[in-house]
């Protein structure tokens, strides 16, 4: 997922007071068992950032994250967990428990990186290793974060402070196919009385905005081949009909509500040019705010695909790969969390860090202001692009997210910056304020039950009368040989 | 129809002596019902260039071609012709008949102008009439210098040299709706022995290479209006539909025969930019050179269509206009044409003629090599794109078809270029050298049985089995209202 | 302008409520001007629906309103008010004044239909006059219900109650060149203190989210004639352009923020298949929530201009013909007039005029909720597309701006089911209502000061720096030749 | 190279006789020395087959063909030629030599094959590998029939019967970068008196209409990533880029004339959909007839892309790869191989060959007319698309081309059908055949210094002041890493 905000109603002024000091961290309105929590992540942040470092330099994209996940899963084994890897079918997959009986809390953690987006940790562009894959999500973030949580709690259950189970899940392929979802098709979600999860930004806030509902879909185009100067009429380029069907697209973009998002990416279209290429391939995503607008979309560019076919005289064929659920968001659980964000007062990033991302802000075309260091409050949250595959679990289980600021404000995400911050100490204090907010949030559900049973109720209030279905094929997932 | 001719094939060789000087009118070769034939265009070329130029002056447009059809009417009646106008509800349609029984020969003559192309009899683009008309195809050269040769054929029936009937048709909007095919329904040439026709050209020739089959049809989308600021998302663009359908007419053209042509203009995409367009509609022609493959092409715009309309979400329609058989070449017929224009000899520009076309290919980015003056031989004929409705009279009666120099080599047709030479003394030579081709060609088809019966059995062999079906819809020619 | 609302985020629970009968006019909590402001509307009401109801017939389009424009300014002379016509060099503008001194109160009117939407006053889709034009976005109300509140006020005024002057302003040609621009240029909203204005919509709201600024552009291309068959090699054709333009435009689509709103007609795009079209126009509206979105997005449009012509080897001309500014929220203002309208009440709709607007909505396909009857809280609204010439006027003078429910709850806007609504009882229970709102929340204005230095006190302070400079040309409008 | 005819204008009468008994091998014309050669070539039949099978189960495409080319190297070291291997810098090249002294006689040979396009030798389409190349070009039968006919004057001049030198240039990539033009910028060819080469086709003639010229061209897009969802409007994508240039490209094609010919692949265009493709790269082809017609063409590509960038706010590169010059036609070269064609008769296919070929045309939805036996004359031969980077040696050396029937008529090239028949009998048969007529012209060649200074003074007369420049890049050949 991505939280990169483009928060164009914002006013300048706002703006201009982005990196004014915040109040500061006020520990003392913290309680005792909030206090060890936040403690606890203070004595595993350099091993949290050693991992975090790990996983970046590791670079490893979806359902390849072999050395990430088992970074993540032998340190939880270290800690005392107990592992289950290689769960749903996903080898990179895992559980990692510890305690017994409710309240069961999850928390959740990705690792994946993004092809060719490899970068070094300095405000210029320069890859790492040319051509390799970056964090451009800031998944090793997320990750060792979450995973640092998850320990701060295990140590208070060990201590007999806080009573039931803390579950850390190891999500792998966030980025592409969804481990998340194979996931909950196995059930691994179905006891959690909770589920917390946070995710890299530019700026930090309990989220209410959700995310997008996805659909990710090939259209496959057949025609027939012909010797593209002898007897091109003999031939019914498959090309042709993919070059209609992003035509056709491109133009349906006018006849979308504007929190749709359709992009794609041509996947075969020709081996060599003197051939009418009879094959020809084209990998969709398609957004929207929930699932019924993006089902609308697909209907419409089902028929897109049809009619593109008919045009080229070839045959098109939609087969849906997966997709995401919108983020069902859960205000009260929003509300706690915002409660602890406050507590834990502004990120504490130093002037060399905010020279560090106006740089990229400069090199990146946006505006140099810096970043984010102060809590937004909830009400001046907007729709933002973007979606992951938490929606799906935000079905079966309430499920509470924030955002941590880890890269410069509107520095494009996905793109070398995050990849950049996220390998440094702007990264590493987005990290651990995460970390910091949600073990201090789960004492709150681990202590406080009517909070709990308040997040239940609204959960069940908002999915009521919705069975989750997931968007993936029936069978195992679709694991790339080794 | 053009005869504008792209003789890409041709050695620079060969261009290099296109106005050098021909061996001459062979008169002495003329046999005595010949040289008279002759001799009465010569007499009446005074009469015949002023014709020609109220017509160029006139430039009206198909179907409204009224003052150009009275003039050469009133010109025929007065030179003793019986005249029928008005025929097959074409008020601008005439037939001119004298003599009796057979053989009865016909000969064709057009007048109509094109829009948009007015231009001075000047080698340098400057509009006679600001968005005015202009004969661009040489029409008025056409219609004057048929009814130059039927007078002289006429006069030798009228003293007794020649026996039978000689009919100019007056056929108009041969550049829109083909006033020959509504004749042709009305079986004005049913009786015929033969048809000559001529068009001007930019070399002189006879013809053999045909002219293209052509459909003339409506695409027309209808879709749903919408606010396209406030909901565009409601709103089924028409306009989309056309967009596609153009795109994937030109995505066909990869597809298609090298002697295939598709065309068309947008007549209707939208009124104003606030609402979404809830209708469209393209004028398309497609040519190939026979029936059989528009008919394919057709087949394959129809799909175009129909997928297009199913990508945006529209409705579509194709509606056939009209359309021309391709012209069924009379060999026999043309190597008469041919013998005749060889005795005719080269056709007589001056030198300043030759710069005035060498200025004009200057203007027009073409080698300046001017006017063709020398006979090109049958063989070094290609194929060249272009319909007329003449094609649909081929099928039916045979025949005989020469192309004149009337505009510089190359120069563009259908353009200022052309018309700048048809209302100047380029345009009259042609004129004059047609109609005494003409003239001469008849005497033959008058005096030597064997050679008409040589004609008329290539006819019935190659027409063998082909009933004729004109592409115009049921019901009268669509005039418009006056 | 259009309201037409699409609050996609409203949740369905709240729909279920939207014609739940409201509180119900609380005339008690009027203060004594305001029961007389809205006792005089009543008392006009026949008047007004009469004036309403003629302009819908006449339905004349952009600087055509000339019946309707007199129909206007008659009934204010008729009135007492001091009218000048012809303003600005508009033959169809006017200023109606009544009152001498401060403060001066400006209210507007508009009265221009859009072409090709004519509609019956029923729920079923049918010309009233085939091709003909349409009050599609409910000028006809705007116009007679504005006058309405002007003379309710020039009443008062009369009577000694309130001091001041009251001027209404009918600005012509809103859908087309923007009258209101010219208006502005001409200074003749450079004396008054506060304007008024209000918009037929699909809910009762005090507007806040302001409207989009636009830009209306033509692109020409030029390109070389060539005969379309013979030798289309020659031919640079211009319609190739104009189609990569619209290629261009609609894939940038993709990458505009999701507040621009991109719409375009083709205007011109060949004569004749046969001829390689020369010439293409196409008519141009880009918007953006502000100017500097749209002026991004128009410098795109340029480069995609040059792009498409040296790709079809043409040229490209691009010419801005106006636009608006975007609407300057006053906040203030728009309390006052939510205040007016809570005083008010619920829209009185009946249950035929529901089942009136549900068969609408089930004939265009949106869900079939009726009519919106209760005001919308100013927290609720959302951003629209959606452009107006009071944008301009909004930077020159404090303005406030409301919103009037005359059409069924999501109907298409710009659309027949808008003429429908504006030519019977929904549509003039929507114009009383509106001139009620007006004329109660103008005797504010006048008998306020401090309300009316608070609206001007925010004014000043959100336009500060900003120099007003209309898109329009310099020279006098563009009239068409009567 | 493709000889694939499409012989559009061939009178059906004619295609009715295609299969029709010739008048047989008229071994009794040929002289003494005629006789052994071709006699050599009957007593190498078997090993020829054997090669050619070899080779077409290799199925080795461009650069890759080590097996097949050093089957047919040692073949020709074994019979006692002088072999230098990885000439000009091509590992899969080679010279093999035999004699000394002028008159030095050129041959050519090819063997790489086609991606994609496995086939069995069966008339059902059915790949021996799947996904697996073949030899749709029928190179395997090229190579070993080329090397037959080099044999056989090898043992005429061991044998004292002919004097000077035979030489077999063994050329790759005939398919891709043109392996003869290294070779000719190395000089290979610069000794050579006359070259020879044949192409498999679907008919037997000795070529007069050349082959098109070609340039092989990669045009790269770079933009700008963003994520496609939560900034798409930050992105510039280079994928737009490319469409766009597509979209010009198709729309060109009407502005071309009809010997031209473009085609194209994506070769990139996007990783994964969440991202604004930065990169994006496609593979292009422009034939002409000629050299100028390309260049031509290839600055209008040239604008297009430049255009295209500019529109997708992106830049462009162009990069030339390489390309092939037109054949030079060598009328009295062709004439020489026209008279041994028709010494040697017609092709000897079989009931059972015709019916597998018909089958085969019944499959791809051709006229079952079988496979043409009989020699074409050199006068009915029309246009047809295709290069070959022979046509760079035509401009260098005089160069006698010959087609031979290897597959059936009209049946599509570089696809299944040419590969099926290229592994059986019908392919064998014509390998026989053009090995027979190669010997038998190159008997002519060495034995009549007459006729080789006629061929070679029309050479000099044809390529006069023109000078060779290939197309391919300086530098290396690219050759594959390994």
């Amino acid at each position: 997922m991505t939280s990169a905000s483009r928060v164009t109603a914002l006013a300048l002024a706002a703006l201009l007071t982005l990196s004014a000091a915040g109040p500061g961290a006020r520990a003392a309105d913290l309680n005792p068992v909030k206090q060890a929590a936040v403690a606890a992540v203070d004595n595993h942040r350099d091993e949290l950032i050693a991992l975090s470092n790990q996983i970046w330099a590791y670079a490893e994209t979806a359902l390849q994250e072999k050395r990430s996940s088992r970074a993540l899963a032998d340190y939880a084994t270290a800690q005392g967990f107990v592992v289950q890897s290689g769960v749903a079918d996903l080898p990179t997959a895992f559980v990692a428990s510890y305690g017994t009986g409710h309240p069961i809390i999850g928390i959740l953690g990705e690792y994946d990186a993004l092809p060719g987006i490899s970068q070094k940790a300095q405000p210029v562009q320069e890859p790492l290793v040319a051509g390799g894959a970056g964090h451009g999500c800031g998944h090793n973030l997320f990750g060792a974060g979450s995973i640092g949580a998850a320990v701060a709690i295990k140590e208070l259950i060990a201590s007999g402070r806080l009573r039931g189970t803390i579950r850390f899940y190891g999500t792998p392929a966030e980025e592409a196919v969804g481990g998340k979802i194979y996931m909950a098709r196995a059930g691994l979600f179905s006891d959690l009385d909770a589920m917390l999860a946070w995710h890299p930004s530019d700026k930090p806030q309990a989220d209410v905005t959700g995310s997008q509902a996805l659909v990710d879909f090939i259209v496959e185009f057949k025609g027939r081949a012909a010797h593209a100067a002898a007897d091109p009429w003999n031939g019914r380029s498959a090309v042709d009909g993919l070059e209609l069907f992003t035509h056709g697209l491109n133009m349906l973009r006018e006849h979308v509500k504007p929190t749709v998002r359709m992009h794609y990416v041509i996947q075969e279209a020709g081996i060599v040019p003197n051939v009418v290429p009879d094959r020809a391939k084209l990998w969709c995503w398609v957004r929207d705010k929930d699932r019924p607008g993006v089902e609308a979309v697909l209907q419409r560019l089902r028929d897109i695909a049809a009619g593109s076919a008919l045009m080229a005289g070839v045959e098109a064929q939609v087969t849906i790969q997966g997709g995401d659920w919108e983020l069902l968001v859960n205000r009260p659980g929003a509300r706690l969390l915002q409660e602890n964000m406050a507590l834990l007062g502004d990120l504490p990033f130093t002037a060399e860090e905010q020279e560090f991302a106006k740089a990229i802000q400069k090199a990146t075309g946006v505006a140099e202001v810096g970043l984010v260091t102060r809590l937004r409050p909830i009400e001046e949250q907007v729709f933002e692009g973007g979606s992951t595959d938490v929606g799906d679990i935000s079905w079966l289980v309430p499920t509470l997210h924030l955002s941590v600021t880890t890269a410069p404000y509107e520095a494009p995400w996905h793109a070398w910056p995050v990849v950049a911050c996220g390998g440094m100490s702007i990264g590493h204090k987005g990290l651990v304020y995460a970390a910091k907010t949600l073990a201090a949030t789960m004492t709150d559900l681990f202590t406080r039950p009517d909070v709990l049973a308040g997040i239940q109720a609204e959960f069940r209030s908002q999915s009521q009368g919705v069975t989750w279905k997931p968007y993936i094929p029936d069978g195992p997932p679709p694991i790339p040989a080794p």
